[in-house]
């Protein structure tokens, strides 16, 4: 009873979030959907990279979140267009709350839009915002299994994150094993290793993020 | 439309979950439901306590995840009956599931079901798996906001674990916010603090453990 109106779901998401990305490309911008779990510091992570963006792409945030504006107050701080919505609950973002939450921006004057999705390594994963890219984020803490764990969301991300390595030295997390989880699902894929509070990888992922904003790599969805 | 079709989800669930709470009850024993973000510790935690509750209480253990056997192939090394329910990339456990997984056990030789739920802070939130008692658990890494931002889950568990103590120095983890948020949530609930690899409050989590297997406290659902 339930799966054939999951799979309605999906399909009106699907084609809604064509036309987020049609309504984007026609203003001459691209957004980004980046996925973790719940604390694997996807906000830092974007806090961390605006300043390196600033003089190079015109960047809008969306965060989403179940509950609470926290992720928007902190991104606000920053000096750029940001919006939150407040999922009610729910477990991921959908291309029709996408949307809406451009309505917000004059999209015009950006060039790339973040979107954080909700911290769940699972349900994000099923639902196409409109992005022209994808990131995974992992961070040391939550441990090397997790891409065995989660192949839906790893095998199809343009680009892992793994983040607070500053915390390897305190964490049995095994890097090679790691590394061989990912390359089973997705064979020479992009990997950056980040540390914000040292600054570490930041550099990588702005010209990563910047290298999206110029139009490459395209999302093959 | 979708909305419904999830309440009828719901309440096919809750019919299973009392079935399943009933089916333990007669057996002489009770579950413990287990929740929280991917890599918060959940299956280390369990692995802690087992000794220490190995001449108190007869334990067997339920490990939900979306792919892999990981967690099972961890737990099976303690000498307890274990049994994996890998979900296909589902979400959260139903009690159907659980259901279904305690088919595998003599379940008049335990007094004590530890149930690992799928890695998510969301969706296993809305499901009574037949559970007496429920625990939630957030690690240091994911910081102080988790209960704000997921409060469908906070406000109604009986235990909250704080995980990972040994990262507060290398951590900007705010402890006093932390329980600002949690005693907004669930004024006076129950909190313990534990370090795995130092053991601290393990010998809590124990005996918090041995009580449900006693009987207390009583789950209010």
């Amino acid at each position: 009873m339930e799966v054939p109106v999951v799979q309605r779901v999906l399909k009106v998401n699907d084609e809604l979030a064509g036309q987020v990305r049609e309504r984007l490309r026609a203003a001459g911008a691209v957004a980004v959907n980046i996925i973790s779990a719940p604390g694997s510091g996807k906000t830092t992570l974007i806090e961390t990279v605006l300043p390196l963006l600033r003089d190079r792409v015109r960047v809008g945030v969306i965060e989403g979140d179940p509950e609470t504006s926290l992720d928007a107050e902190r991104i606000s701080q920053h000096d750029v267009p940001v919006v939150q919505i407040e999922t009610a609950g729910g477990c991921h973002l959908e291309a029709n709350l996408v949307n809406r939450a451009l309505d917000s921006f004059s999209l015009e004057e950006l060039d790339l839009v973040l979107i954080e999705n909700v911290g769940n390594l699972v349900c994000p994963a099923a639902f196409d915002l409109g992005e022209s890219a994808r990131v995974a984020i992992v961070s040391v803490p939550e441990g090397h299994d997790k891409p065995a764990k989660y192949p839906r969301l790893f095998k199809d991300v343009d680009l892992v994150i793994l983040n607070k390595t500053d915390l390897l030295p305190y964490i049995p997390f095994d890097r090679d094993l790691f590394k061989t989880y990912l390359d089973k699902l997705q064979p020479g894929g992009s990997l950056i290793e980040t540390a914000c509070p040292q600054g570490q990888g930041v550099q990588a992922w702005a010209d990563w993020l910047a290298s999206v904003a110029e139009g490459a790599p395209a999302r093959k969805a």
